[in-house]
């Protein structure tokens, strides 16, 4: 910290507390400590405060105290993000907005099929309201329970709804944002159709706080299906599940809300550390996909389409085994299957992670591709590779070889496998972060991988908006 | 034109000759002017020169010679804008530059439900080729046999399946495009899932080649549906119609993808001016619904479902009449009532026409305090209001009163209509360009009803972009 920045700070805060009250400006390390590092503890930042407004208008008075003390703001919202993106840096010279006590529903319109929410609910919260009211707000991810909408919006949350409904940033209308200069723009419109200037919207959906502090958002509700039924098929390649997805959305069209593949590696570390969750087939096999069709009419309907899909499937050969779930604990049990492939990932020990995205008919020549080079260049690295192969995305994560020591593997080895994997990836036209965002994790490797031209179009608008860099500085760009 | 000018187009005007030919550089004025009018004749723009590159690239050497040369360059694709966007003002001192050569459609893939096109591209050609890959690509609106998908992209084009497609906005993944300096941008990606920074794709869409132009993009297509079938009901009011659209989505879910509104005075001057298209119902009723429903099973599923709809709001007292289309002719006799009001309108005489939008639920509410506060203050002025109901965006026009001089009602009231109109769509949180953009149309208008943070961020952001403001200067902002 430089001299200028300690003397700066105690008017700063003295004017934070005049503005949303002295036990609302955190300062003791006691207190500030849950909020500095991040969920994966992959981050331990510092921060000489954080802020904790009760409500827009606060958050606005916070932002202009920022932009005429100078002072740097890292906006947090749950604190789930998976790449350090609400950690502030370690040098104690940035304070950390914490938008938890912006939890009210302010309203829901079911007629209009939205519900306009403060950044700081809880996405759970938000589904239970939509229910509440009728309706489905389909955002569904694992860490619904803790993360808030406005980090959902601020890293463009995607999770297992997207292949029906889209990432966050196709449910949302409209936003309320904090400017970096401490202005309050009111785009809270919920409107299906709106042309009339540039999309601000779609600019601060995904800038992880770095354009500005999204402070509510109006978000698109769904009809409630009327029954949700899940299925489990086996295949021999992930080319054949390519064939596979083609045939199911003929099938299902717009009902097929899942399409998520498992290598039999997942399958058998499931089965290594949850021997409870059952395999539900006699054999191994190369490849398996869960699939959920939400249907609007009954679940007789949705399995009696879910059976025909697959019959056709067996005879043309795409599928080699399949089941249909025959309630709603068996649903569940598949889905489990699913879920618990990252818990025995941990429970195996520690590993890389990927979360990339492809083009989807590319994922078959991926896999192939990339598992041959990391078997040639890291002998033993066993492959856990399983996502949601209906948008592209692949959660290509890689496991140090049985037996061996797994952190000296990864210290050794994490630099060539990311080049590896995020090389393969550039050559598919793909993405290396699908769903997680930039944060601090990957600012360097994205400038790496994008054009000159994207990069300086990106810093012109960063610059155009917060010439003062004193938006969440350091991360998505430098 | 100021001397300066008239020196630079002369050497302007040799570069863009050596870089994309002679033949292609029109300068004389039968050549030009089918450019320099728009479509429905509002605007007649003068340019010293339309100049049809054929790729990208030769986009990219225009504009950069536009760059150096400080010339002002208006994009324009099928030139079927409703708002003004791609006309020249009338200085001459500005350069069309067209984009219809650039129309090849560059690859399908139909694993990844994508095909790549480029800009001048005409609609109905997106629509055939994905059609013949076994794909639905379902954008569509009156225009669609001369509009090219570079205007849909740049007006972000709504039309009849936004209901359950969205906009152009919404169908498209990724882009290319040339910047302001004249660099080539490729942001072609087909990925579902892209969290790398910010969402130029969507600032880019929308903008009316304000910030750069669009030369390509990815766009997303869907399965084709087994069937599409359509159904009229008859309604008391506006009011019911939305409970009924909840009724719908709740029966048919993502199935349903039209719902739109018509008036009775809609249906009256259609049997006036085409007695042929024969209006189904006994009695006249308030309202009349189109729905049309896309089944992935079969046409008697679909009827089916709506049978079973409409004997459920029939009972409930919502709808007082209904008929389901019993064949594909039927089906379309009656798409062909709701796209014969607007020609039925333009047989009835001059009128004033708005694209307006407000949230679902309170269009009974603006109908019924516009139509009263129309009624006050112009008494004998003849709404004619039908809609995309599902997406809140009216066509709420005005017909002037029977037997009178409807040219010297217009330029009387035309204003006075426009403010009433537009103020109560600011009172309900609506838009005033729904689905045609801004262009010229609309930039003053849309400067009033702003808040000035968004106009400022909108300003910012261009200059940063576009610095000199050579992209289409004078539409949307000034």
């Amino acid at each position: 910290m430089t001299d200028t920045q300690a003397s700066v700070q105690p008017a700063f805060l003295d004017a934070c507390a005049a503005a949303i009250g002295a036990q609302h400006v955190l300062t003791d390390a006691h207190d500030t400590a849950p909020y500095l590092a991040d969920w994966r503890k992959r981050y331990q930042g510092a921060a000489f405060a954080v802020l904790c407004p009760a409500n827009a208008d606060e958050v606005a008075a916070i932002v202009k105290l920022a932009h005429a003390h100078r002072v740097a703001i890292v906006p947090q919202g749950g604190n789930t993000g998976l790449a350090g993106g609400a950690t502030p840096d370690t040098s104690g010279a940035q304070a950390v907005l914490s938008l938890r006590r912006l939890n009210r529903v302010r309203e829901i319109d079911a007629h209009n099929n939205t519900i306009t929410v403060e950044a700081g609910v809880i996405l759970a919260e938000v589904q239970a309201r939509a229910a509440d009211a009728g309706r489905l707000f389909p955002l569904s991810l694992a860490a619904e329970g803790s993360c808030t909408i406005g980090g959902n919006l601020s890293t463009n949350a995607g999770g297992t709804g997207v292949l029906r409904y889209g990432n966050t940033r196709e449910l949302c209308l409209g936003l309320e944002v904090v400017t970096p200069q401490g202005e309050l723009w009111d785009g809270l419109r919920g409107l299906r159709k709106d042309n009339t200037g540039y999309d601000l919207r779609d600019l601060f959906i995904g800038a992880e706080g770095t354009l500005g502090i999204i402070t509510a958002a109006v978000m698109k509700l769904h009809p409630q299906p009327a029954a949700r039924v899940t299925a489990l098929a086996a295949l021999g390649s992930a080319h054949a599940a390519l064939d596979f997805l083609s045939l199911a959305q003929r099938y299902a069209g717009p009902l097929l809300t899942g399409f998520e593949l498992m290598s039999d590696f997942c399958m058998q570390l499931v089965n290594r550390h949850f021997p409870q969750l059952r395999y539900p087939f006699q054999a191994r096999h190369a490849q398996v996909v869960l699939l959920e069709l939400s249907d609007n009419e009954s679940e007789e309907h949705g399995r009696a389409l879910f059976e025909k899909l697959m019959e056709a499937a067996l005879e043309q050969g795409l599928v080699d085994d399949a089941v249909v779930a025959e309630n709603l604990t068996q649903s569940q049990a598949f889905w489990n299957i699913r879920e618990h492939i990252p818990l025995a990932q941990a429970q195996e020990g520690l590993n890389v992670k990927h979360d990339i995205g492809v083009p989807i008919s590319r994922i078959g020549h991926f896999i192939e591709e990339t598992d041959a080079e990391i078997a040639r260049t890291v002998p033993g690295a066993r492959m856990v590779t399983f996502g949601h192969l209906g948008d592209g995305n692949l959660h290509y994560n890689v496991q140090a070889p049985e037996g061996g020591d797994p952190k000296r593997f990864l210290a050794e080895n994490e630099k060539t496998l990311n080049r590896i994997v995020y090389d393969n990836v550039a050559r598919h036209r793909g993405t290396i972060s699908a769903e997680h965002g930039l944060g601090q994790l990957k600012v360097d490797e994205n400038a790496h991988y994008k054009s000159e031209v994207e990069m300086a179009m990106m810093r012109a608008i960063k610059h155009a908006l917060d010439p003062l860099d004193l938006m969440n500085p350091g991360k998505v760009i430098r």
